[in-house]
């Protein structure tokens, strides 16, 4: 698949394109291109040096629209705040995509974080309603702690829950969340109940926080 | 510590009854006493097929008022629905005490659950509205499988967030905890994040139906 990861300079986006690059073309996409295009570069070597086969690596750098035109499922790891305005810039482009957010609504009071969704209820369905009716939305990987994705080492297995109303998009994230290699994928449903999945986010953060641990994930057994 | 668990007929009530009464006395509460008491014997006679030593367990059954009236601490093992009217009947004898609440307000559409909370924000803070001030309100234990509560050869550890306004009582809690054997307790935050933690049990209830999962609990790692 060609995918396309949106803020995908940051660190999240980091461990998305080191984990699929090895099965997927990956195409970094920024509001600045030559920024995206360094990123990808900089993934490129990171695979490099640490051993992988770089024939048929493909990992490249666009500006957020071009990247958007290029894949066939696009990831935004881009935070809540500028979502919308992000999208009504790749509008046109996202016409019969899969379009996959992991987006988190929330906000800092005093010492803790609490969920904050938007009047739609959640950032899943908020971000359904700004899309063309074409796309294809799916909610998955809120939960996954940057640091644990981008360490290729890392053995433990996590949960990522998949809720969206298309079923052939689901499968598409099943296979996906698979080759990622430390996840285990669950359906979570339709993309109505994504605020409970996006509503843990700020719950890690705060149990991480007030109790010591550091870079939680979830597991449900 | 004398412990009331009110609605503590029930499989969860259940739960709490065999583990804690190795360390605590129990007072099952229900709105019949003959329930109580009858569940109370039941859970006594339990034990001690178990083989547990029964000198000095104290289990016994009265109805929602002497009981917590009787109690240091009430856990409210009810669903949401009937949580305002028995805080009503118990109001008086609330006074002074600690209110443990795992409930849960929550909807089934379709075939699934979602996360419907009152106007408040949560069942914890409708619940703290509605207690006397002097009552220390505590939530923690949505996320446990009634199944593995009562099974007291149930090795996994799973995790306990525990939220309240009272770092006294959050004490308490962290130690009753730890008395159940199979549990992690882990500081929640105020009462006012509760939220984040009561809506993770529809979706344990959904994970568990679309995915074939049984009893599924939660685990931060």
């Amino acid at each position: 698949m060609k995918i396309a990861i949106l803020g995908g300079t940051g660190s999240i986006g980091e461990g998305f394109a080191l984990r699929w690059a090895q099965d997927d073309e990956i195409i970094i996409g920024s509001r600045r291109p030559e920024k995206a295009k360094s990123a990808a570069d900089r993934y490129l070597s990171e695979m490099e040096s640490c051993g992988f086969d770089m024939s048929g690596i493909k990992i490249s750098g666009l500006d957020n629209h071009d990247a958007t035109k290029r894949a066939d499922l696009i990831v935004l790891t881009v935070m809540f705040e500028h979502v919308l305005t992000l999208i009504e810039e790749i509008y046109d482009a996202l016409e019969n995509k899969i379009l996959v957010t992991p987006v988190v609504p929330m906000k800092r009071i005093e010492d803790h974080f609490i969920y904050s969704p938007p009047p739609q209820g959640s950032a899943a369905l908020a971000i359904k309603e700004a899309v063309p009716t074409s796309t294809r939305v799916v909610s998955v990987y809120h939960n996954i702690a940057a640091r644990k994705l981008k360490d290729m080492e890392c053995e433990m297995e996590y949960d990522a829950v998949i809720c969206s109303d298309d079923e052939d998009a689901k499968k598409i994230l099943f296979n996906l969340t698979h080759e990622i290699g430390c996840l285990r994928p669950l359906d979570g449903g339709p993309l109505a109940v994504s605020n409970m999945v996006e509503s843990i986010t700020p719950l890690l953060l705060n149990l991480a926080k007030m109790n010591g641990l550091e870079d939680i994930s979830i597991r449900f057994c």
